[in-house]
């Protein structure tokens, strides 16, 4: 008889294309579905070209443009120009400027309980919400997906959350997935699938269960999975498509690795403070804080509930004067049924500014605060200076809090509010059909005819850059030290002023590590190769594979950490340059900026069948440090070879 | 007996607090509405500070953003904070980012019939759809208005536009000034008020002619007056305040300077091509031209009827995939009743992108087309650059041809396309109450409080310079040779990269003439004093007094023209810039970019009841052109001094 099943080891046994279901090795899985979203997707897009590829081999692969939609000058449009004519090429579905942003607009529209889903996107395990296994990942893991290659990663340990209980009056989903940062921080997902089991689900529907199920990967977990079960039949029959509709639970008696247990009942209003979304305090023990700007919206609160909750809370009266209230759509769907259930009326006659359906500033591209003004939004993130604002001061909570918030002016605790305004929690029947409509969604091609498709390249499409192996030996100033829970905004910003180059990689490179060290570039430029030191969790947060390329591009061979974040640590083997952690982790202390160090037998040290150990010397201080890498044969190869890319070259 | 007066006298003759109303002759008026937009309104208070005002001495006066409120960064949250802050301390109504273009919003909540309007944006024109006498104007005459000082203009000839008949179906307000831009040209309204009038008014309401009074700043029209008749007590009716109705007609037997007809019934749908607003053909003749954007909106067709047109025209029906469909609501107001009439639900269910209500990307801070794409808008102007894209191509025409054209991807006669459709007009009754809606629009102090207020400075918030007197001799070059229509836009560029610093001067000078010559601030910082050429309409467009400060700073004091566009001219006299214009227009060909000038005498020629003539020595060709002003005794002591706030030190 064989052992019972997670839904997660389900989901992996049906795709498992190599290595063995256990954690810490290195499996592969076929993968299914993709998509990309289009801040990270030109690169895909251009990595498609450099592969040769002719055709997706997926069953489906999806090209959103969410991110880059404001357009203060040519460049975005071009971009999406260039993306449409690319979906066209390779044969992928294109999702236009305003349709939305591409998880919740995935679920809707192509979510499948049983496949797997792969996304050039962080937030890319909100798609566990149908019961998927669904990744974010580097760019151009999903550019070989799409080429029909199977996805390696390190099997994660499977971390079984049981909820119980119901959700109190003036909590909601948001207030979970904050009650597990609160409990565990950014690191506590690590190489862990978040597994959701227990009573408690039944209260939960398909989209709140996509709050949770997308900032899984704040806490740095692989994916999160939910099971396929009647809130999931429930969603697909009003998104016109219950025949999609499979089961998928836990078979009973089933081991999690690890194990956890939330009493929905017992939770409260959370908010996660500056500049962490692992900062998470009761909203009521910083309550009074003054705010300036609310922001309802985002991948992180996408669904209809919950702008309905924040339009029943303000309807008939007014948010604050000193408070700029924004309300980012998350998909074209729910502001058409937000408009039909009133709800955008009640928003806007209370004061929003309602924005086109995307990702509005969630990465710093829009809406950015006042300096030293607080922002409260609904957002995933609150990075410092990833609003725009370089000094910002943003917090995450939920939609409940914002509203609540947004009409005083000061952060507020909903169920304070509501028990001095005499409110009682409204009724938000969701409509049993959804505004379907797929008329800014654009199909595949047939082969056909994608053939002859013409990749339209506006002038600010740089190519991928050449990339050359590793040599034997390093010796090589530390031109950056960091600390811990460097974020991949801090490696290569986002914001309004590096996303229209984020095509254009000699352009992007300028903006490489400036949040930390503005001198960094020129210091590279200079320096040529070098090497770079941090602390915990290294490259936390997007998935922007840019983050590896853009240091690679100015000399960046290696990087010394503590630990690295899992898709920031694949991207860097996929271009080229190796990842080392400490032994000692109190070695990264003793490191400086500007000391010399000198790695020797590189080759032999990444070769096949050897230890994963290297000695580092600091020529500065004449001392040794033990560094691992944790690299897979396959990864091995590719950074000997200086990258996934010249890698398959050779292979061929 | 007294002479019988036209509606636009009949509003001089009852401001009248100086000169005599006679074309020609500077006359002053008595000011008793302003309003400021973001992009102008922070130099404003800047002067207003500057001037030690305490409170405006207006009966209203209204700071509105509705400009800059994209906020890619912290700068225009930051001019927001400032703003608000100046608006409390010197007793303004302060509109919200949010609420709406200031145009529009103004005529819903505050215009009144008899009334005169002074404000810092060239489209302030458009308050003549309730018969006021409504002027754009530099800041600083604005600054000076609320410091309850007379406005001072060069008394217009009367253009009195008769117009019969009714307009034809697909045919609408925006095809009438469209028609007057074909007939005259954007030089056709210079020194001229359009006072309309005739039988057809009774067929467009008053939102229609706020279309058509706003666009007269296209023609270069100092205003634009409409009677206050049924169709403005309807408007006031709806918006709650049929109180503040007061009739206002032409006397029979009244005699304008200039007179045209206009037929409406003989008119069909018209296009500007690019780039300018003048350039105007019949859209039949140029039909088929692809389109990839198409924008609607703006305070030139900001009236719910063109949102509703375009919205029973998409409705069911899906816009081309190869057009972005941007919708840009003008008012708060508008887009409630738009979501109250289902008009939004359809627009956005046929694809259009729904932006928050405000300037969206009339000056280029958004929704910038692609390089080489065409963008069809019901905006105002299509000056070269100005959405954004440096190569652009932007054309102008009615909301009833944008929508034909979003629906095809080509640039559509909306008759052909109704016809092909077999639809017939739809029936777009506006609603007897608007949504009046108060709530972003804070209420001026009481003068108590506000003397209590201190101005939020943010850092990218500079000072007014210190301007020094004119020299009596000026041995300068010529550091940049221009054609005709030059624009603001072109002098001092508006954009995403440029408007953030719109109150940081010294920043924003590096912009000068860069769209026109891109070394030409590095030129002048070298050079210093120097003097610019130019063609016909020189200073075209948008109100912005950077345009004449900016080079100000850079060296420039004195500009030599054929003609001048009425507000760059009174501008460059605030600022303390010579404004001189060839005797002998064929001049403007002998003088070549680099030519040393000579002029010499410059304090005798401005002395009162001297002759405005000056002789040009051209040191390099060996040449002397004749040059004139215009300036009055009052601007005369301006420009000696160096500009209108050293002139008050000195008076003072």
């Amino acid at each position: 008889m064989t052992e019972p099943l997670t839904a997660a080891q389900q989901l992996i046994t049906s795709h498992l294309a190599g290595g063995r279901m256990a954690p810490g090795e290195e499996i592969a899985l076929t993968v299914d579905q993709t998509l990309c979203q289009d801040a990270t997707g030109t690169l895909v897009m251009q990595e498609l070209e450099a592969l040769g590829l002719d055709r997706v081999h997926t069953e489906l692969s999806v090209q959103y443009v969410d991110h880059n939609i404001l357009q203060s000058d040519e460049r975005n449009a071009e971009d999406h120009l260039f993306l449409r004519s690319a979906a066209r090429r390779f044969g992928l579905w294109y999702s236009k400027p305003g349709n939305g942003v591409s998880h919740p607009v995935h679920m809707q529209r192509f979510g499948l309980p049983g496949r797997t889903l792969l996304g050039s996107d962080s937030h890319t395990c909100a798609g566990g919400a149908l019961g998927m296994l669904a990744i974010g990942t580097g760019g151009l893991d999903v550019a070989l997906a799409m080429a029909g290659q199977p996805y390696h990663l390190t099997m994660p340990r499977i971390w079984g959350i049981r909820l119980d209980g119901e959700l109190p009056d003036w909590v909601s989903a948001k207030d979970v997935i904050l009650e597990l940062l609160r409990r565990h921080g950014v690191k506590g997902g690590l190489n862990r699938i978040l597994e959701y089991h227990g009573p408690g689900l039944a209260t939960l529907t398909a989209m709140d269960r996509h709050v949770i199920a997308n900032m899984g990967a704040e806490l740095g977990a692989t994916a999160s999975v939910f099971p396929a079960d009647d809130a999931v039949r429930a969603f697909l029959r009003a998104e016109g498509r219950e025949e999609d509709f499979q089961p998928l639970t836990a078979e009973g008696g089933c081991r999690y690795d690890l194990t956890e247990r939330i009493d929905l009942a017992t939770l409260e209003p959370l908010v996660a403070l500056p500049h962490s979304p692992g900062n998470v305090v009761p909203v009521h023990e910083v309550a009074g804080t003054p705010i300036g700007q609310v922001v309802i919206g985002s991948s992180a609160n996408p669904g209809l509930r919950d702008y309905g909750i924040a339009a029943a809370m303000v309807k008939g009266r007014q948010t604050s004067t000193v408070v700029s209230f924004d309300v980012n759509p998350s998909s074209r769907e729910v502001l058409q049924d937000l408009l039909l259930t009133g709800g955008a009326y009640d928003l806007i006659a209370a004061g929003a500014r309602i924005h086109q359906a995307g990702c509005l500033g969630c990465i710093g591209m829009g809406q950015a605060p006042a300096s030293g003004q607080h922002s409260l939004r609904t957002f995933p993130r609150n990075f410092p200076g990833r609003s725009g604002t370089l000094d910002d001061s943003v917090f995450l909570c939920s939609p409940e809090t914002a509203a609540a918030s947004a009409l005083t002016g000061q952060l507020t605790d909903p169920r304070a509010w509501a028990l001095r305004e005499g409110v009682t929690p409204p009724d938000l029947a969701l409509p049993a059909h959804a505004s379907v409509n797929n008329l800014m969604m654009e199909a595949p091609l047939p082969p056909e005819t994608a053939a002859t498709i013409e990749l339209v390249r506006g002038p600010n499409i740089s190519a991928l850059p050449d990339l050359d192996p590793l040599p034997d030996e390093l010796d090589a100033p530390v031109l950056l030290k960091m600390g811990d829970n460097v974020s991949t905004d801090e490696i290569c910003p986002a914001g309004a002023k590096a996303l229209p180059y984020r095509s254009n990689l000699p352009k992007l490179a300028e903006f490489t590590f400036t949040r930390i060290d503005p001198d960094y570039p020129e210091r590279a430029r200079h320096t040529g190769t070098h090497l770079v030191v941090a602390g915990d969790n290294y490259g936390q947060g997007s998935s922007r594979e840019h983050a590896a390329i853009t240091p690679r591009l100015l000399g960046l061979r290696a990087v010394l950490a503590k630990s690295f974040a899992r898709i920031h640590w694949q991207n860097l083997a996929n271009f080229g340059i190796l990842a080392l952690e400490f032994t000692d982790p109190a070695d990264h202390d003793r490191i400086d900026q500007g000391d010399r160090l000198h790695l020797t037998g590189l080759h032999t040290a990444l070769g096949h069948g050897t230890e994963p150990r290297l000695t580092v010397h600091n020529a500065t201080k004449d001392e040794d440090y033990q560094v691992t890498h944790r690299l897979s044969p396959r990864q091995r190869d590719a950074v000997l070879a200086g990258g996934v890319i010249p890698a398959l070259r050779i292979s061929r």
